[in-house]
């Protein structure tokens, strides 16, 4: 028993570029490729196609940019039915190209945006479609919006041709009963359109609240290898393979580049369950406070912490 | 808004024994005793009150057996709310002795059982019932059993005077809606009767389906700090009060003992999100696979463990 129009997307390699400025190396991509084609995956994200005006090519890896070349020469030689996927923040776009689909390695893009700057999205999306590009807009930090202005926002998507509309939470601050909310609330706004669900660990509950958005009807799932991502990472793609029962998806292949790659990474580059991340999810408060914790000697006093944040909150 | 009912219940030291022998040093049970009077907490797990001629006492730390002395030895001098409890396996009740309650510092004895063993737990229950003790009844491993032979142990246990009846996910396999049906089942066959939910972390759905089982009005949620118990562990304390709106709650205290404590313990003992245990988890299998795997030299051959136990279950 499996809902054959579920798409996984994994996101090991772009959302876990926020944690490394996006210096993958190419055996590591070319692995998780390979190991998401053998898995039967239906989406890998490379990363982002970010401006190089805005963010200088000394400072970031490939994976920042995205060049189709760059793609290319990674997935080179291996036969593949994953679909590749690039996100772009709408708000952030300069002079980056964009090749008409058809002349691209890339399938679909994903424009990410908040709510205020809906605008960039909306034109990013038309542009995009029109150039081939599947499409799909992330409205992130959702758990901070204002219901009239998101609706506003989502009633702005209906008209457009994007195909997939996300409910991220970015902060990792929401609970089962409001992805239940917000997926119903995006169906309603947005007839026709594929919901998507896009999760953070800080609560460990990346994973149950992707099964809950499955459940009311979101058909596009987002997760990584490990769960890697910032701070407390992602919905761990090797749970959501292990709960869709779609027999197309197989497990070993993801196992072993976990055991081959991520475990090895994770002496080098921290994600994961780590209470500051817990606190701010809890909170509500975007992970940037966590983040400079944990760059201080105090970065282990999570009562101090939360204390801190708390005050600030109240 | 929260809901009064609710009680919390943290299994630190009795579901974190099984890691350790129960070989916790005074010092830190003390200090989680504080930590959880600090915190609001309405119940401590000491641990099992369990046969010395079953289990020889030169194998196993202090709190395989929970006297009330040593307990007492404990408690002395902290001025607190939280009520004890310890668990026996009612289908392992030898010789051991049981006080009357106001003679004990024991609250609450919870009988853990299997379904075919439900008439000890119904025994125990009763003997425990008239000494003046709360009880509770934990079936253990409800995602193996067939439904008629639990609604049956349901039906017998409504005719005890137990107080609390728990749904047990001691394999770490339960989805949320299968956590959704159980807690349904049991209140359908328990007029009447609290029902309990505890749940382990194996596929990082401990808070999830916790949550879950709050919503379809169970009342009595286990927790252990920063998750500690056997493999995966447990529904993690600090999520849990993070989530829990009761104003009597304080987060501070718990995280203070979880970096004073846990994380250096973290160093010594294992548990957590590994993967043997998410594998056995998805198969639906006792952990015993994964605790043995563990031990080898291939413990991070994820890949080849998932083939191996996935060979012998199909």
């Amino acid at each position: 028993m499996y809902r054959e129009q579920i798409k996984v997307i994994d996101c090991t390699v772009r959302d876990g570029g926020l944690i490394n400025n996006h210096y993958f190396t190419d055996e590591f991509v070319r692995a998780v490729y390979q190991a998401l084609t053998k898995a039967g995956i239906d989406y890998m994200e490379f990363g982002y196609r970010s401006s190089r005006e805005l963010y200088p090519p000394e400072e970031f890896g490939a994976w920042k940019y995205c060049d189709d070349d760059k793609i290319r020469q990674i997935i080179d030689g291996i036969e593949s039915d994953v679909k590749i996927s690039v996100m772009v923040d709408s708000y952030r776009v300069k002079e980056q190209q964009f090749a008409p689909a058809d002349e691209s390695p890339i399938d679909m893009i994903r424009a990410a945006t908040y709510v205020k700057y809906i605008d960039s999205a909306v034109e990013l999306i038309n542009k995009c479609h029109d150039l081939g590009y599947e499409t799909t807009c992330n409205i992130m930090a959702v758990s901070k919006e204002s219901e009239p202005d998101l609706i506003e926002s989502l009633e702005q998507l209906a008209k457009t041709p994007v195909d997939v509309v996300y409910v991220v939470d970015s902060f990792g601050a929401l609970y089962c009963e409001q992805i239940e909310y917000l997926v119903k609330l995006y169906k309603k706004h947005l007839p026709g359109k594929t919901i998507g669900v896009h999760c953070h660990n800080n609560q460990q509950l990346a994973f149950g609240n992707t099964i809950e958005g499955i459940i009311h009807d979101a058909n596009f799932v987002d997760g990584s290898l490990y769960g890697i991502g910032r701070g407390p990472g992602n919905c761990c793609l090797e749970l959501l393979v292990g709960f869709l029962k779609n027999p197309k998806f197989n497990l070993t292949p993801i196992l072993k580049v976990i055991q081959d790659y991520m475990l090895p990474m994770l002496k080098e580059i921290e994600w994961g369950y780590i209470l500051p991340y817990m606190v701010t999810g809890i909170l509500n408060e975007h992970p940037r406070l966590a983040i400079a914790y944990r760059q201080t000697e105090d970065k282990d006093k999570y009562a101090e912490f939360y204390e801190k944040i708390r005050e600030a909150h109240d």
